[in-house]
């Protein structure tokens, strides 16, 4: 049986990517050779690499406005240190909003001070700071767009005149927004892009080249945009399969699109949980994520039954993060309306159980 | 048609291990869910991470010794920077055997005083150094096993009471070594291991921990030790597929077994590159890699009817690196005796052509 899957990533992928993605493995396009026994140097392969780098701008609204994008290693943990080893001169303000904003600022406080211009630890994280003053003599200010363990989400971001870097590693390609008002923008693949093992890098190049210390070369944005991103041998198969998810959403409409679909299935689990007097919601209502929706079981004698019904609707990935507890209903693109329709239907039926 | 894989890398893999991972793209173990859309937190990957640790310590004989294996992102080029962030206090020797030598040894310089303790570069390094001395009070060694670009390849490793680091990127796996002469051995996956997006790296934990300075979270090996390889989200199709290929060289017979395989190709390979006259092998005899063999055609007005020849028969990229010239054989695990056959039999035709 095919599963509804709600894991918070790695997570679920339009199934047209996973047959296309599975054929490449086995011969790319009828060229007799796998997608990943192929030099990264091809023509087939630099086709993949310049197409993926094309298709994450045009989605975005940002090509032809400066900026570059990378398909780079080491998940968006390695970019909490790059972004600081390019970028951090002096001081950088950030917003600790949740575990991975609060990750991020422990990495870059190796290099230099880090001002935290607001945080909600104090509240485990259940709601995104609001009303702070970004000191304008910082080397950058630094947000997280999405809390994906929290499930909180940033509806707007603060007008700053420094340079503005945003880890949208749970939320990119969900909505639209001016993406233009950041610098650099960060995000996993293992979300709404692909599998594990590439993180998207988008650089207004303008921003670079301002720190007086020595750059390793693979923590080099420079070297890598130099490079076309290829300075090493990329992820072929998580840059290939990043790829074909951009295509498919390019084909479905974009951001635009995708977002009235990602708008449906948020409302329709959140009036659930706020209308079953079984469920509760963990995060302040008008920081909601639409991605990630956090919540828990009231009755915790429930709980064995509720997750019995949830297996036999063959619902995956619904655990909450230790962190908060409950459930996690992670809502990416690639997840259908009918999904979260069998999930609410579950949640009913334990009401009328109850 | 299928090609004849002779590609540097990323290169060719067992058609049995594609076929696999292909399927599991798809749908893992029957799962109904494809293997690069479940948690890396779940069982069946946690499984597959530990499997995939576990026989790359058996097959090189290093179970119970001391030693634990990580598969890391970033490629072996951020081993190179790793490598001198965890181990480099105050100097280290490093062995300059190769355009890849010279890049770790780039990298390490940022941190602290690098020795070259011998060098080939200046005979475009067509051979491998010796005769050189390792003082005893430096932090590590450092060598490259096989250099892909050159083809060449060490026989025999230094006697050196320091630690022994070596980049074994474009040999592992291929023949017996007393592995437990290394402390630390790192190697892109994408040659005899699996798809590019992972990097192994086996360390003798007792190595670590040594250096004063502060190391960011995903460039330390401690840190990573401590989370099994899973500090963050790993690159799960290389893994997965990386423990594939494991799988496949264990039920040959290990690397024994494969041994006496690439002996076989590479003697059949350099023989038609000795006895043919229209060849000239590029590294000196001793040190020749039996992983690439590098060489030249000598009349330069037959190069089109041998590159039209190679296309005929399904040969794929054979073409040498810039930095010599000429063509490369690349003769991994996977590659079959017959492939090489095919070669050298159109090596032979020309020669009866010309
Ligand atoms: C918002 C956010 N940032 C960063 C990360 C860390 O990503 P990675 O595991 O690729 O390092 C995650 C992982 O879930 C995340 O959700
Ligand atoms: C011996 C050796 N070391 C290092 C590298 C660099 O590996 P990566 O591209 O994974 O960074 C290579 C790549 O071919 C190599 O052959
Ligand atoms: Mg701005
Ligand atoms: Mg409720
Ligand atoms: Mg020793
Ligand atoms: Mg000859």
């Amino acid at each position: 049986m095919k599963k509804h899957n709600f894991s918070a990533g790695p997570c679920i992928l339009p199934p047209e990517v996973l047959l296309k993605a599975s054929q490449a493995v086995v011969d790319l396009d009828n060229s007799g050779l796998s997608l990943i026994e192929i030099s990264h140097r091809s023509k087939a392969f630099v086709d993949i690499m310049e197409k993926a780098r094309a298709l994450a701008l045009e989605l975005l609204g940002l090509e032809g406005k400066g900026y570059k994008a990378l398909f780079l290693q080491g998940g968006a943990s390695t970019q909490f240190l790059m972004v600081a080893l390019n970028l951090l001169e002096k001081r950088a303000g950030y917003l600790n909003s949740g575990t991975w904003a609060a990750k991020s600022i422990k990495e870059a406080k190796i290099y230099d001070d880090i001002y935290e211009v607001a945080s909600s630890k104090d509240a485990n994280y259940n709601y995104i700071p609001k009303g702070y003053d970004i000191p304008s003599d910082y080397d950058y200010f630094h947000c997280t767009s999405n809390n994906t363990i929290f499930g909180t989400q940033m509806k707007a971001f603060p007008k700053c005149d420094i340079p503005l870097i945003c880890d949208m590693s749970s939320d990119i390609f969900s909505r639209t927004l001016d993406f233009s008002q950041f610098d650099l923008i960060y995000a996993g693949a293992q979300k709404n892009m692909g599998p594990a093992g590439t993180t998207l890098v988008v650089i207004k190049e303008d921003v670079l080249g301002k720190v007086s210390r020595k750059i390793p070369s693979m923590m080099d944005y420079k070297v890598h945009l130099s490079k076309g991103s290829m300075f090493n041998t990329p992820p072929v198969f998580a840059v290939y399969t990043s790829m074909l998810t951009l295509e498919w959403l390019k084909n479905l409409g974009g951001i635009a699109a995708i977002e009235k679909e990602n708008e449906k299935k948020a409302r329709l689990m959140y009036s659930e949980i706020d209308l079953n007097p079984l469920f509760k919601g963990f995060a302040t209502k008008e920081d909601r994520s639409e991605m990630n929706a956090t919540f828990t079981l009231e009755n915790e004698n429930l709980k064995e039954t509720f997750e019995t019904m949830l297996k036999e609707a063959g619902i995956n990935g619904l655990n909450g993060h230790r962190s908060v507890g409950g459930y996690r209903a992670s809502m990416y693109n690639a997840l259908p309306l009918d999904s979260v329709k069998v999930l609410v239907e579950v949640m009913s039926e334990l009401e009328s159980k109850a």
